[in-house]
Order: C-alpha cells, then structure tokens, then sequence
C-alpha cells in the first residue's frame, strides 16, 4: 500500500470509536481543518464542507421565500445593555459570549457582544417597523455567523464555538397564527431532514423545563446518531407575548386598538451537516445523498492504451449529456492514477454515483453504474443516459433512508418502570418512549444517573396517552401519567 | 396632502444636498436602518436592501462557478500574532480592528481581531493545502462581513463599521497565470456593474503608491457619482509572491522542483449598493434596473365599483401569466389606497414597471405600460404579456445605462497643466485625463490643494502615450509623461 493509498483509508471504526471515526472522515474527506493555534473550538470549513451548507440553504431558502420569508442583516455585535435587558425578560438566557472591549486603539465605553443569537438587537427593528395588523405577520430571516463562547471538545458541525446557522423572527396578530408559524418551520425541517438529507426524524416538543429561554413552547426534530445518541436537529419556538411585551411590539388593529404581538423564532444551524456525515458514512468514507452532494456522479474511464481515445471519447460524450442535463458531474480522466485508486478517492469523498467505462461498454453501447451506499453494480444503457442517472439517484436516496429509518425504527423501545428505562438506555442507546408524569424531578433522577434527558415530548395529536382513559403512570415515579416522554442521551 | 403622502415624498435635492437625499431615498424605500445607540457606524440591511445583495451575490456567484471559484468560510477571529506576521511582510497593513479581549468570564490571553479581510487566515491553510503543481490553481472565496474601526460618519452602504463583501484568494504557478486570475475577476466585476447595475465604469490600475499593501497591482473599476465623486467600485489584486513567501504558499512542479507560488485577491463590498442606488435613483424615491429589482413589475388596477369585478379578474390573470414566466410580479389589490397613492409608494420602492389595468384596458384587452425612471407610458396588447415585458425590462435597462453613460461621458475632461486641472476639478468634478511622470509628489501637490486624488491609470494596453513618441508632459510637474493619469474626488 502506498502513502497516498493509505492516506485514502479510514482506519477508526464507526460503531467502536463514532467520534474519532467522524473526525477522521471529515478530515479525509477534506470537509473542514480545525482553526488555528490559540483559536481551539474554531473551523475551517472548506470548499467540499461549505458546498453541503450551500445545498442547506439553497433547498430551505426557497420553501422559506415560498412562504413569506424575506431575509435581512443585522449588525453582528449587540451593546451589552441590549443583552442585558433581554436577560432580565427572559429568565435562564446567560449565553458565554465573546466580548470585543477595543476598536482601533481605543477602549469601548460599553461593551459589545459578537451575537450568540439576535433576538436582543432584532426585536426593537421589529417594534419600529411594525405599526398596523397590516403590517403582519411580518417575517425576517438571516443566514449568519453565531458564536457561543462554551469551553467544549471541538467536534466540526457539532460543537464549534462559531457555527453558521440562520435564524428566523416573526411577528404575528395572534397565537393561533405564531403557532400556525411554529409548526410551518418545523415541517420545513422536518422535510430538510427526510426529502434532502435523508435522514428520518422524530418531532415533537421540549418538555416545559427545557423550552428556549422566554419561549411559551419549543418544537424539535431529533435525529438518531449511530452511537445512539440523539441530535436537537433544528428547532421553533413560539414564543408568545414575552419578547413583544419587553421590546414593545404592539400593533393597532382593525378597531385601532393597540395591541401586542405574538412572536416565533427558528434556527437551523450547520449540526445538520454533522447529522448528514454522522447518519450515512461508512468506513470507506464520506456517503452522501445525490440531493446535496457537490459531485453527484464520476466517470472514470478505464482503459489500455490502445483503447485510450475511444474510451476517453464516450465517456466525454456521457459527461457532456449528463451536464446538459444538470447533474453535476466530474469526469476523471487523470492519467497519473490507476482506476483503483480512483475508485477509493471518489468513494472516501461521497460521490454517490459512479460509472465505469472501459472498452466493454463502448463495444455495447452500455455503461456500468455502482451506487457508493452498497457498491451494488448495475449496467444500463448508453441511451437516455440522464434519465437513468436521475432513476439512480432515487434509488441511491431511498436506500440511505431506508437504512437510517430502520435504525430509528429499531432504537425506540417502550419502558415501563426505572430499572427498565435506566437498562434499556445503558444496553442499547436510542430512544425509550415512556409515560411521564410531567415533572423535571422524574427526568432528573435519570439524568443523574445515566446522562440521559427527555429530549421530546410527542405533540398532542400524536400522543395517544393524552385524553384517554389509559391508566397510565410515570414510569420515573408511578404517579399518573397523560404524556407520552422519549428520554435519550443528547449531543 | 395627508401624513402617508408626504412620507413618500423625498424632501432633499439630488443634485445639491446629494449626501442628504441618498441617505433619505435608503431610509424611506425601507432599504436601511442607522445601528442602535451605542453601536453608530453600524447598519441593519433591511430586507428591500438584503434583496440586492442576494441579486448581486447570484450574479456574481454563478460567474466565480463557472470559472473554477468554490466558497468556502474561515473563522471570523484572527489572532492578534496573525496580524502582526502580516504587518511585518506587509508594509502599510495595519488595519484599525474590533478586538475581542473576553470570552465567557475569561479575559484571553491572545487578543482576537474580527476580521477586517482574511489574507492572514486564509493564506496559512492554502499553504497546507498545496503541495503540487496539480493542485494549482487554487481558489477560494468567502462571502462575509467584516469589520473596520475606522470613524467615520456613517453613509449607508458606503461608510459602515461593518460591511458586507466576498474575498477571494487564489495560488497560481506562475506570474502570468495570476495576472489572467487577477483580470478576469475585474472582467467579472466590470461585467456586474454594465450589465446588472447598469453602470458604466472606468478600468485601470491604481498608481503604484497606491496599491494594495504587498500587491504587485492593484485593478480597479470606478463609477462615477451624481456629486461628480469617483467610487472605487471593487479591485482585484495580483499579490506577487509577497504573501506566497511570507505564508510559505510552495508546490514542487513537474520536476519535483519546490517553488513559490502567486497569489491573487480580489473583492467586491455592498458599496456596489451604494453606486446602484445613488447613480440612479432621482426626486422620487428609489430607481432599479430590472435585473435586480426585487419587484419588477407590480400591476395597479383602476376600479369604480362596478367595475371592480371585471378588473380584477383582468389584472389577476395577467400577474398569473407573468409569475408563470418568472418574472416578479406584485398585484397591488388593496382597497384602503387609491391608485395615485400606490404609483408613489411604488415609484418611491424603485419597481421598474408598472401595469396600470382599467376598464379600457379590459375592454380592448390591452395593458398600459409605465417605465419608472422617465415615466414613459405605452399602451400594448394583452397577448404575450411576458414576452412584452421582458423586452421593456430591456428597454427600462437601456435608458438607465445610457443616461448614466452620458453623465459619465461628460464628465472625463483632459487637462495639460496644473492650473487646468485644478480648475476643471474645482469647477466640473468627475474626472481629469492627463499625462503623468509616475511621480507619487504630483499627486500629493494637487491633492493638497483639492482633495483630488489619481483614482485610476489605464492599463498598459489602453493607454495612448505609452511606448509612442509623443513628448507628453506631465501635467502637474511638466517631466517628461508616459502613462495617463485619471484624477478625481473620491469616496
């Protein structure tokens, strides 16, 4: 084995070692770096990482335009005294924050935080802007850089101190319509997950004590990772009246009273593209699902040569086909790598489908298609080229989510009692569905014994416990129980 | 007139308060807000004003793609010991910053700069990532915002703490390529000031005292503003090897052989918005060109109540078909305004066309055309209404380009001698043609007398007196002069 060749291995194995296995496969694959010296919790994300996050933004900036988003810029520092009074609105919101106290050579009278999230400076724009019910429901989204100064072990996507995520805030007449809000975005994400990235989520609500600070409810999608944890994949909060009664959102309605607003907010950020890496990966490398994947097809030519420009000649006519039709598409015709060597590039890096071309196929006009999830190979023909691609595509994209679902599928088990709960979680991970009672007690005492959290709480509608005549009892502590908690260990 | 009325008026001359009437025509076309208290020199981007960002960023993006560009995102930090390793190869970096001293309750024992550009980040990681001439060119670039410390009065777009930009950075393995890197991005930005902003410019180089610190060159494309002031519209830098050396950017080439490489920079700031918006826009408000008008075309219906009805269902089918056809099309149905209000608001928001649509116009199934800068009204058939207005979309274009391109015309005026163009500036403005010795002194003695500065140097291939025989002198000393020299006012 030669060093390139090595250098083109993953060596950590997913289910052993999930964390060194991720940071080798982001680092192989040439996703991101870590920052520089003195800098530790930052990234750098590079040209193959950031194409993922522009796949993000392109597929939920257009269903958020669709539906009467416009996007915005507010400056990136906040003066303390706005932190301050949001601070005071909202009990438990004390991010880490990073601090700038100089500009140029002079110190600030009042220091500014680099933002760790908006709503403190985008607010008060809000309740200037906002006058009429004519004016609502009035929506603001901005695609930005965040940082929270949490001294955490680096994990790219994960837990960086930036990261890139967008956040949205609205302003509504009524709480019908911020709730109808909050749900509109988190089915949007919801449909990031499944329709884009392929991977199945559970929805649902934080439990009253773990709801964003200020927010009347919050809604999550929650990702299962292979090492049986559970990710906070995006979330929505309603927020009822409590940001619009601090920073004075009120609008006169059509009777010319004065009233206050509802507001939601809702973020996604770039841990979406570690749940991507994380979900699908294998040990050959990168896997990724043709929707967002920055090459979605290689062509590598296989030839001797006296087959050499025949070869060449209908592979380039098949990549010219292909990128008429849009598929983004690399042809590798490197002379100074074997086909081998080819193949463990393009598979470490995710390209999800590969096709062959050696003299066979020019002879009968075919080609060979090996899908990169399973390395199934399957040979078609040369005609209608580009339909047959997209018809892989599907089947590639099915595949993973089949995969991922049935992993989800098989890591939610019922538990009736403690020891249950606590042995379930402790032997297989995943999720374990429970009644609950409704107290934080209940979770705390498993969370201080196995690190575990109730990370979603169904919605009502999906909740078959609620309102029924079960005789249901939590099964932390035995009293009854209407609600149905899913506890899991959380990234 | 009411309250709502004179809030869509613009009170300031364009021509003699040119300062005041652009900052009024940002503030009512809702395009942007000043910063809060505290934080002055900031901006919030409102949406109206973020939607030609987004136009220009999908203009400008698609081009970089198509030539070999890929995004990627750096961390907004820099160590302050970054800097200073830029300071002492750089002469003349020294950039006034926002320092981060705090993070959480920790003062850092590093001060971290907010990036005010990211040569010193970006350059240590393409260093790693080169290590062959086949990994050559290399180009990244990132779409960010920045901060600068200077102060200044604040000018929306113009004068910001904080700024919007893209930065790119390429390696090359040769001088010549980096010279072709660093002209076709100027192409590129020629190319989305004519032919998105319709905008005129002036190409050249910046005198050599004025480059970029540690740029062999310095390109630039200037427009010109109604105040007879030339605005540096974005530059694009071949970097020598200064910052290859400095940062050990080297590749080994065909023969093994370790060399340096050259670099490129090259970058565009909202200011682009500044020039659109103060180039074009008059005494009623906001002016665009169809290109990049977030509406660009909204259809006011004229109804009495009988013919309400009848109207409505015209004008609908109409924005239907030109929704269909992509085009941005707002129906402005509301009943609580009378269409004399709705032509100023709209006239004020800078949307290129408007339909006007009453019975007649039902009746002969016709559509009344109004161009927003001249007002010009057409009447025109129904039918094909998306191909009519795509074709006045090029109508509207080339009247803004053209009135620009006269102005600018205008406005470039040889001159021979001291007096002359001393005069000329004093009295015109704009731009002063004449020939120069190279000498940094001669700018420095008009520009002490003026404020005048030489904005721009054609190139070598465009500049009449180089190479010939004429026996120009220059016109501020009278040595002998073999390059043209463009001196102006500048922002």
């Amino acid at each position: 084995m030669t060093d390139d060749e090595q250098e083109l291995g993953i060596t950590e194995s997913k289910s052993h070692d999930t964390g060194d296995w991720y940071a080798e496969v982001v680092r192989k694959a040439g996703l991101a770096s870590y920052g520089p010296e003195g800098m530790s919790g930052f990234i750098v994300t590079r040209p193959r990482g950031y194409a993922l996050w522009e796949a993000v933004q392109n597929a939920l900036d257009a269903e958020f335009k669709d539906t009467g988003v416009q996007n915005a810029y507010f400056p990136m520092f906040i003066p303390e005294s706005y932190l301050e009074r949001e601070k005071e609105v909202v009990e438990g919101f004390d991010p880490e924050v990073a601090w700038v106290t100089q500009g140029g050579h002079e110190q600030l009278e009042e220091r500014l935080a680099v933002r760790p999230t908006s709503e403190s400076i985008i607010a008060p724009y809000i309740s200037q802007w906002v006058r009429s019910h004519r004016d609502l429901p009035m929506r603001v989204n901005q695609w930005c850089s965040v940082v929270r100064w949490e001294a955490t072990e680096t994990k790219p996507f994960f837990r960086t101190k930036e990261f890139l995520w967008q956040e949205g805030h609205t302003a509504h007449e009524t709480s019908e319509g911020a709730w109808e809000e909050t749900m509109l975005r988190l089915d949007q994400y919801e449909s990031l997950y499944e329709d884009v990235l392929a991977i199945p989520v559970l929805r649902g609500q934080k439990p009253p004590h773990d709801t964003f600070p200020g927010a009347k409810t919050t809604t999550t999608v929650e990702a299962l990772m292979p090492d049986g944890k559970s990710v906070q994949g995006a979330t929505s909060h309603h927020l009822g009246q409590s940001f619009a009664e601090a920073f004075d959102i009120t609008f006169s309605d059509a009777d010319e009273e004065e009233r206050v607003a509802h507001t939601t907010s809702w973020g996604v950020s770039w841990r979406c593209l570690g749940a991507l890496i994380m979900t699908h990966s294998d040990e050959q490398g990168l896997v990724l699902p043709p929707t967002v994947a920055p090459t979605q097809v290689v062509i590598v030519p296989i030839w001797q040569s006296d087959t050499h420009e025949e070869v060449l000649e209908y592979a380039e006519g098949v990549a010219d086909d292909l990128e008429d039709a849009g598929v983004r598409v690399e042809l590798d015709d490197r002379d100074e790598r074997n086909p081998g060597f080819k193949f463990n590039e393009h598979e470490l890096n995710g390209v999800p489908l590969r096709i062959e071309i050696g003299p066979n196929e020019v002879e009968d006009g075919e080609l060979t298609l090996v899908h990169r999830p399973d390395g199934e190979s399957i040979v078609e023909d040369r005609e209608d080229v580009s339909d047959t691609v997209e018809s892989h595509f599907d089947e590639v994209y099915a595949k993973l989510y089949a995969a991922a679902e049935e992993t989800l599928d098989g890591a939610v088990r019922e538990a009736d009692d403690r020891a249950e709960i606590l042995g379930t979680l402790g032997r297989h991970g995943g999720y374990v569905e429970t009644p609950w009672c409704g107290d934080e007690d209940c979770e705390a005492e498993i969370k201080e014994q196995i690190a575990a959290e109730i990370v979603m709480v169904p919605f009502e509608d999906d909740d078959e416990l609620l309102g029924t005549d079960h005789e249901e009892t939590c099964g932390v502590c035995g009293d009854p129980a209407e609600r149905t908690a899913y506890f899991a260990k959380s990234y």
